[in-house]
């Protein structure tokens, strides 16, 4: 029943014409069968000063849910518009690590006011939670889950989870500790309805349990996720205590925000972290120019290397009609080899320490691509370019022109798959080294071996 | 304690020297501590005849954890290696869909003998499974989940709960179907264990249940996780009766794999679906070659308009220094906005009817882009260039360049913006118009562009 996608625009006019009417109980019905997501995306079009209106049409829980799914922008807003009474009301309904997620986004004055009303243990916790780095496993965890002690029997257990289970993010997998609030083992949910009632949590609990530090970096607990196929992930200080949880959808949610990071690094922008229609003009410049910058200067190079053959070319101008196709050759395949090693060593697949196999590798694809683009071009050269167009192709420019082929997408494969790993290997981000990066190194090292090659073969 | 990358090596060496040693009970020990998921990992590496020797060394659930995340040719070698007995114990372990994916990857001989040695429960379950398209819902799923009836009371339902919950995948969300199967309503676990022994199943499921159908795209499916935060969902038939349920870990790999296949997409290569460094050469050369030689051919075009103002360049010979920089500057302006606009196609932030407020956005940053990337290259060409390297610089040749820049980017960023969204209007996949397409077209187009401002403002 994924047909919301299909409904939007009916759905977007209706609510927007009943709330210009004031039909404010069918529309309470409306917005109560449909899911907050769905709510917060219809939010992202309707008028701004109809949403104060529409959110407290429903009722606490629903509301609270939708809260949390909102852009930071009208989050401010209704912030600012709701008595302190109701701002106790939404806060009291958010889970912990959403309620941080918010103040994270809001300017301080608001913060201010979130604090103020949040209960003593939201406050304490969303302190709590704050002091970890953006990027890290404690920014992302929850510090409500539900903990149980080694000696519990299942029913001791199960009357635990029913008791404080209500306020939890999860209840399907518990968490054992010492009174030290040392991390002795996981039990499921599944497990403890599973067992016997008198059965003792110590003797059914996994104790081979996969956690990570506050400080490990959000990427690398998203892998684990994936890599371990789990729903919960403990997290915990450098003693051991169990400080935290983090629940799959804030997994996914990393993994899906990480993706689309290395994808912007890869097309030589700086990442966003916002939808593309929600930034503004400005914002989308300011992470675009200073690559383009960059690499525009760094053209420079390929500038020189032209200017300093000028003569070269002067004496055999159909030379410089090849330049455009070789380096969009080059640059093709340095981004095909540099983009499958960073999209590898993202996902863990490759590491440093393979470098050898992955430029063996490379080498042996370039050597079969290179023969078969060199040969292709050669025919087009002599059939397509010398007879349908008339170009001046000799055999030894064709020559010329083949032979660079090879050499440059040997070149540019080798460049490609090393730069990755190097830059990963002294700390810097992979994905920067990514096709326009590659592509610029390897424009000047095709150039030049064009003009070496022509040299050498037609005597200029 | 994501230590095991850590002791990777030290374990290989470890577990080979112990094999060698026949030192099978300390073997045992150290397997036994390790996560499925890892010994995986180790077998990668360990010479493929200890294989079948370290897989018995395991009992048999870790075996079959450790069986469902081997890589296809190493399950195929270890089935054909099992004793009847073997194979049935092993399948016994599985459940459905990842006996399902097993199968998928298995020559037919292979997948006749696992079918033979299931039980007839199973062996029906795949083979209803198998029914389904390769990237459907239908093939994802799995037909192993918890329903219960809507008059049932909470007693009743954690009986049934405990009775049958051993062999399903999930049973954090149980499913209340009707007789005919017909999906009512969902009720999670914490939901049951939370409420009174007497309520009733239907008063407390809910009954606005997010669920797809049997052909929806895998995407779409991974899509749905992330939107609603889910940790399970139904698939329903046309008739909307409860077929299976796909869980969130099988949720995760498709987004992670369908993350990676846009990636390559973008950058020209056809997608593989297996890790680099499996990959043999030769299906490597496969996945890059073809975007390659279509890339290389459709070059052709730049090449002619160049070869059809050579007189131009003979005229003015530095122009050709600043061919590259021109086509460089190009591509990367024509990627970034391709490549922003194909991945908030992926993540359904963007869609074919926001065509228009995308293309205005776009041009006011290209404006902008444009008129700074034009500003510094006018200061480079005459400080630079002209005074520092000597190239023959005027000002009309410096306002022909940077007039070129600020066209070709205003090109650059229109194309890119526009080609995805018009692919996935007509039913092409946007990736595919990714940098690489782009940066061919923008040649063309800043070619072009060049010779015209040449002609105009130097009269030649």
């Amino acid at each position: 029943m994924i047909d919301f996608e299909e409904r939007r625009d009916e759905l977007l006019e209706k609510v927007e014409e009943m709330t210009r009417r004031k039909q404010y109980k069918a529309l309470r019905d409306i917005l109560i069968e449909l899911e907050p997501a769905d709510i917060a995306d219809l939010f992202d079009d309707l008028p701004e000063e109809m949403l104060p209106l529409l959110f407290r049409l429903l009722p606490k829980e629903p509301a609270a849910e939708l809260f949390v799914e909102l852009e930071p922008d009208v989050q401010e807003m209704l912030i600012r518009g709701f008595s302190n009474t109701e701002l106790k009301e939404v806060l009291d309904e958010l889970y912990l690590d959403d309620t941080v997620d918010i103040v994270e986004e809001m300017p301080a004055g608001v913060v201010k006011r979130i604090l103020k009303h949040a209960d003593p243990d939201m406050r304490k916790g969303i302190n709590e939670i704050l002091k970890y780095p953006e990027d890290s496993a404690g920014s992302l965890m929850t510090t409500e889950f539900v903990d149980l002690k080694r000696d519990m029997t299942v029913e001791d257990a199960l009357k635990r989870i029913r008791r404080t289970g209500t306020d939890k993010e999860t209840i399907n997998v518990c968490y054992v500790v010492d009174p030290a609030r040392k991390l002795l083992g996981v039990v499921s949910l599944r497990t403890v309805l599973l067992a016997e009632e008198d059965d003792v949590i110590e003797d059914i609990m996994e104790t081979h349990v996969i956690s990570v530090g506050t400080l490990e970096d959000k990427e690398d607990v998203a892998q684990t996720f994936s890599k371990y196929d789990l729903i919960a992930l403990p997290v915990v200080d450098k003693e051991d205590r169990l400080v935290g949880i983090i629940t799959v959808d804030d997994a996914m949610d990393v993994m899906e925000a990480e993706a689309t990071e290395d994808i912007e690094k890869m097309a030589a922008m700086l990442p966003t972290d916002k939808p593309y229609l929600k930034t503004s003009v400005f914002d989308t410049f300011k992470s675009r120019i200073p690559w383009l910058l960059l690499l525009m200067i760094s053209a420079t190079f390929t500038g020189q290397i032209i200017a300093r053959f000028e003569n070269a070319l002067g004496a055999c101008a159909i030379l410089t009609a090849y330049i455009p196709m070789l380096m969009d050759t080059g640059g093709n395949c340095g981004s095909q080899a540099s983009v499958t090693v960073i999209r590898g060593l993202s996902l863990d697949e490759i590491e440093f320490s393979d470098l050898f196999r992955v430029i063996w590798k490379e080498v042996r694809v370039a050597v079969v691509c290179g023969a078969v683009l060199s040969c292709a071009n050669f025919a087009k050269l002599m059939l397509v370019d010398k007879l349908l167009f008339g170009n001046p192709i000799t055999l030894p420019i064709a020559l010329v022109i083949c032979l660079t082929m090879v050499v440059t997408v040997f070149a540019a494969k080798v460049v490609g798959c090393t730069l990755p790993l190097l830059a990963k290997k002294i700390g810097f981000d992979p994905a920067v080294m990514a096709s326009p990066f590659i592509t610029t190194v390897v424009d000047a090292i095709s150039l030049v071996i064009y003009f070496r090659f022509a040299a050498l073969l037609l005597g200029i």
